[in-house]
């Protein structure tokens, strides 16, 4: 089978690695980038093409000789690209998580008789699978909470902080208020509010938050209360609160001795250096969600823990992995034709199917990521 | 007695009106701004002058028919105006905190006949004249500290801070590195550094830091070990590092999207809200100054504490009430012939003097501020 990954950086990178591993794939990369691609080249058995992939144009028409596509591109061009992949009439396995809603191209997924599997990480990701399976094999959900967070295995003071985009993209996630589910409506409230201090086994404590992370969730899943908080190390609230109240991430400009400036383009700037990983700095991936439902007629609570850490041997960012191996085995799952559905399916469309889970649990566990599953009767 | 008082400002409007209440004096204020002086005009038996007060040419002639001088301009003008003030060959008492040498102009005021009193506030002024008069009544100083601090009433989060000031002015404390007295020679710290929580009755607890404030005392008193500290809610530190360490105090310019901007400028623009004053806003002042020393071969510690409130009746803030009422007293000390030293004299000059600290002291209980002496035997 041939598949094509669009984007070669940090998630797509170890992607195409992990999918030039199998036997049964020839795997070809594009991207403008042509070092990253000489990287892979050199190290995997993989094609490259160097290719721009924002116009939309050259998309329909690279995708056109492959069978799969896995769309890692930036998150910015990531609704165009998955598009043009639907017109082309490609499967399409996407990380890219645009902030568009994916069933905008539903209707033309549908036509063009395509299976588009979107935000296929880690959260979202993996919290939409847990979520997809057990809202199928219960009666019904009352509660699904996911807490998530990227952090640096080491902490350093002022932040303990360290993310993998860029500065401007985490604050805006401090700053778009968050969706939830509450006694089955979707209420809003602001990102960094209901703080809660929680303890991961190998971690430590946690200060969790409000963050905007539900999304296709929010809709596609009935549920008495839903919510997403992000996890930093305690403090981190406090200190972006107090930047925030001040001004710092403000987008109306001042005016300053006649020159006018956003303050957050130079909050972006400063933060830079600080939250940047640099080379040799590792990170880990913290992630439990909480699934409460009834089953014949009884309550059960269902928690999956997930602590994964840098990979020092290959260099591979937690992040990446567990992003790139949850859209790897979603991958294989779709070439196996273990999931058919057309049209635009989240993940917690792939959970519901029976079997999937488990496979794709196999293919994480083998790549060193475990989710520890409890379950209690409540 | 003919008195011209140099600014009408927060400061120079309650010495005004201080000293109006003297049946001896006649006041006169000259400022730029004529809203000021018409509120002083209005309410008090003063004569006004509206006059720019940064040419020296004005300043001389201005002040040629007056007996006694009053500097309460701002400090950027502080040093010019005291020089003018000295070449027209009158006596000035001066609270405007000018960041130069005050001795640079010992010569010229010996040469002109002048005494010229500095630095006559509450922390420098007071705490200098504490310390000029233990100096002069024991054998040797081993060490004086000096707790000070500028506070609102009201603890408004996130900084519990307001300012008479400009925010810039504020950060120039945190930036400027202090110098301290340890084992008889002069040491340079970083500002906001040995940080030490202290009880105040009446405040509560507060945090200490080193600031560079010993001024003249730095190089006039021989102490083994001198110090001083500058008083706020306890956290400012951290949230003021925090701003520091990430660059927001940076004067070096960065380039923001093509446009050329300093740090600094947006924080205290953004700052200015958050740290001003507003009409009803009330302040207090925290002052502890702590000498130990020999007498008759015995070792002793005195302690003053002052804490003082905005006062509720007039409307004037206790900086200006701690400020401008030691400076007042100064100046009846002057007309009174009670302090006769030609040349520039810092306060702790006049505190070597005997009967001065009383004669100060006593005025300023009598306008309800007050310091508790305590003296111990160590």
């Amino acid at each position: 089978m041939k598949i094509i990954i669009l984007g070669a950086g940090l998630v797509g990178g170890p992607i195409a690695a992990d999918l030039s591993k199998d036997k049964d794939f020839s795997i070809t990369v594009a991207d403008i980038d042509k070092d990253s691609l000489e990287n892979l080249k050199n190290k995997y058995d993989i094609k490259v093409i160097k290719k721009d992939l924002s116009y939309s144009d050259s998309v329909r028409a690279l995708v056109k000789k492959y069978d799969l596509v896995v769309n890692a591109v930036p998150g910015f061009m990531g609704f165009k690209t998955v598009k043009a992949v639907i017109e082309a009439g490609k499967d399409i396995v996407d990380i890219a998580f645009f902030p568009e809603d994916p069933f905008l191209l539903d209707e033309l997924a549908r036509k063009n008789n395509v299976t588009a599997i979107v935000d296929c990480g880690v959260a979202p990701g993996m919290s939409n699978i847990f979520t997809g399976f057990h809202e199928a094999e219960m009666d019904s959900l009352s509660s699904v909470i996911i807490y998530v967070g990227g952090l640096p295995e080491e902490r350093k003071l002022p932040f303990e902080y360290k993310a993998v985009f860029s500065p401007v993209d985490v604050i805006e996630e401090y700053i778009r208020p968050a969706r939830l589910v509450e006694d089955g409506k979707i209420v809003i409230k602001p990102a960094l509010t209901e703080p809660e201090y929680i303890n991961f086994e190998g971690v430590g404590t946690l200060e969790a938050f409000n963050s905007d992370g539900l999304r296709t969730l929010a809709t596609t899943i009935k549920a008495k209360n839903m919510k997403e908080k992000t996890l930093r190390y305690p403090g981190h609230i406090e200190k972006i609160s107090f930047l925030k109240e001040l001004g710092f991430f403000n987008s109306d400009k001042v005016n300053i001795n006649g020159t006018e400036i956003a303050p957050i383009d130079l909050t972006t700037k400063l933060l830079l250096p600080e939250w940047k990983f640099n080379p040799g700095d590792t990170d880990i991936t913290v992630m439990r969600v909480i699934i409460e439902g009834l089953k014949d007629k009884k309550k059960y609570r269902y928690t999956y823990d997930m602590f994964d850490k840098y990979e020092k041997k290959s260099g591979i960012h937690s992040m990446a992995r567990t992003t790139g191996y949850t859209a790897t085995m979603v991958t294989r799952l779709l070439s196996k034709g273990l999931y058919k559905k057309k049209g635009i399916s989240p993940p917690e469309f792939v959970g519901r199917e029976p079997g999937t889970i488990d496979f794709i649990i196999k293919g994480l566990e083998e790549r060193g990521i475990k989710f520890l599953k409890k379950e209690e009767k409540i």
